[in-house]
């Protein structure tokens, strides 16, 4: 199988062998966002380079299956099993590219979510365990996903990694940050998950935190050069209690969680999953060439 | 009396009679932050025009005090009389200008807050009623604070404006709306505010819906044009929830809120929180003018 998670600003391709293990892998700045007119088929070619000629069977998952990208793969509604979701690969018009469906679900307050890419991790990261899995995949949006056998049960998301990275771009927080990258204050980290886990107070709380990232600056409680990791702790250690919360109230008991995603970030989610006592377990590194490996082979089209 | 609101971004000017009423008023692009090199004496003299001949005492209150201002005026903490702040004044080195000083206190967890501006127009919205008063100050970063008597008691503050700003400007929801500026949407306003009062979910929650701006619009329950709309009801909702519990926290009543600001804003402010239940009055439109003729009578500086 040749699998590739084709997201929004890069895309990375796995060779996987007749085992599923990947054999080789590669990468390129070629998300949807990068190509222009609907130049897919080419993207695909210079992504893929000398495997191109490959007659193995290829299956993308991520924002390549949206409305943005080559085909759209109407989104698979929660609960939703492997199996469903292997039975709704779309297939671009030449034929040379099976596309993962990306999932959705409803919240407590009836408002859509949603998921591209993620939905193939989940699927990748699951262990064959028959207990009921909480997975986090920490991001620009991420996403808590609760699992159980090789079904999606439920997920929610957070803008927890786009707030930061505009706060820190664009804010009165931001302009306070000094332009040298500084070392990574642990202790700011801390502080800020801390101050975040406050329990009892209203979802707007948090809009009342983050002017407390300004303050202590201004009153010298925190160094400008840790500004940016107080707001990084603040923000983390807000969607946990959220995420937390969600997860109670989904019926799933918030005590471990299994992390997936890029280890840098993963380990600022465990620093802070530790800290307020949830114990968190690193996925596999691999997760979206095994979820892609574990789909094609439900759907029938390895060889 | 002349007296200044000067600003991060501009200054207004306000020319008081010997009764206290505001006579004439001016303003200019002149925020602390346009001034260079310190040239605070020449921009003063372009806001005054023809005034800077009137041999009348100045007061300024704002951003001017602040340590990127003309001269520092220490911070004076809560609870904050009017008697005190009118004794903290500080004056320019050339003795021209008298400067309130901004107000901080600390919030539940020891987080420390300011205001510089707020305060005066506080201290120029109370009524000489005795009950304790719940005043709310939309904008960039909102105020929202208890006075009683002629007493800021405390206060708390929410980057409402600001977030609207940055995520409008920088965000993917940003990208969501259309260049066109639209009607206001009453309907997507009120259906974001009644989406963020949901009760019961930590301050995170508000990271997960605001990505519900996005996939709303996603699967056409709100239109392109709505975004916006939905997304200043998410926000202002999520901090009127946050405030009225930080109210009754601190032990006043929230059935009833004085609102001090631009009439556009507060008139939104204002349906938001008839929309949950809290009464909204309108306080006066000249509070800081006001605020600072009373603190220059305390302060004994009128002839």
């Amino acid at each position: 199988l040749v699998g590739i998670d084709w997201g929004t600003t890069s895309a990375r391709a796995y060779r996987l062998d007749a085992a599923g293990d990947v054999a080789d892998e590669r990468q390129a700045p070629l998300g949807i966002q990068q190509v222009r007119e609907g130049a897919f088929v080419d993207a695909l070619n210079s992504l893929l380079g000398d495997w191109a000629d490959d007659p193995a069977p290829r299956l993308a998952c991520g924002m390549i299956g949206s409305r943005q990208g080559w085909i759209e793969a109407p989104y698979v509604e929660c609960p939703a099993p492997l199996d469903t979701v292997a039975t709704r690969l779309m297939r671009t018009s030449d034929g040379g590219l099976a596309i993962v469906p990306g999932v959705c679900c409803r919240d407590a307050q009836h408002v859509p979510d949603v998921m591209r890419g993620e939905e193939t991790q989940i699927l990748g990261a699951l262990t064959d365990d028959a207990h009921a899995m909480l997975i986090v995949l920490p991001g620009t949006h991420s996403k808590w996903a609760i699992a159980a056998g090789r079904t999606i049960v439920t997920f929610t998301s957070y803008m927890t990694g786009e707030i930061f990275a505009v706060l820190k771009a664009h804010s009165i927080l931001g302009r306070m940050i000094p332009a040298a990258s500084p070392a990574h204050s642990e202790a700011a980290f801390a502080r800020g998950a801390r101050d975040a886990s406050a329990p009892g107070v209203a979802p707007g709380a948090l809009l009342h935190r983050l002017f407390g990232a300004r303050t202590l600056a201004l009153f010298d409680e925190i160094a400008a050069d840790e500004i940016a990791d107080y707001l990084s702790g603040l923000l983390i250690g807000s969607e946990i209690a959220a995420g937390r919360e969600w997860a109670d109230r989904n019926g799933i008991a918030s005590n471990t969680v299994t992390l997936v995603g890029a280890s840098a970030l993963c380990d600022r989610y465990a620093t802070a999953l530790r800290n307020s006592g949830i114990g968190a377990t690193m996925g596999p590194r691999d997760a979206a060439a095994r979820g892609l490996w574990r789909i094609a082979q439900r759907a029938g089209i390895l060889r």
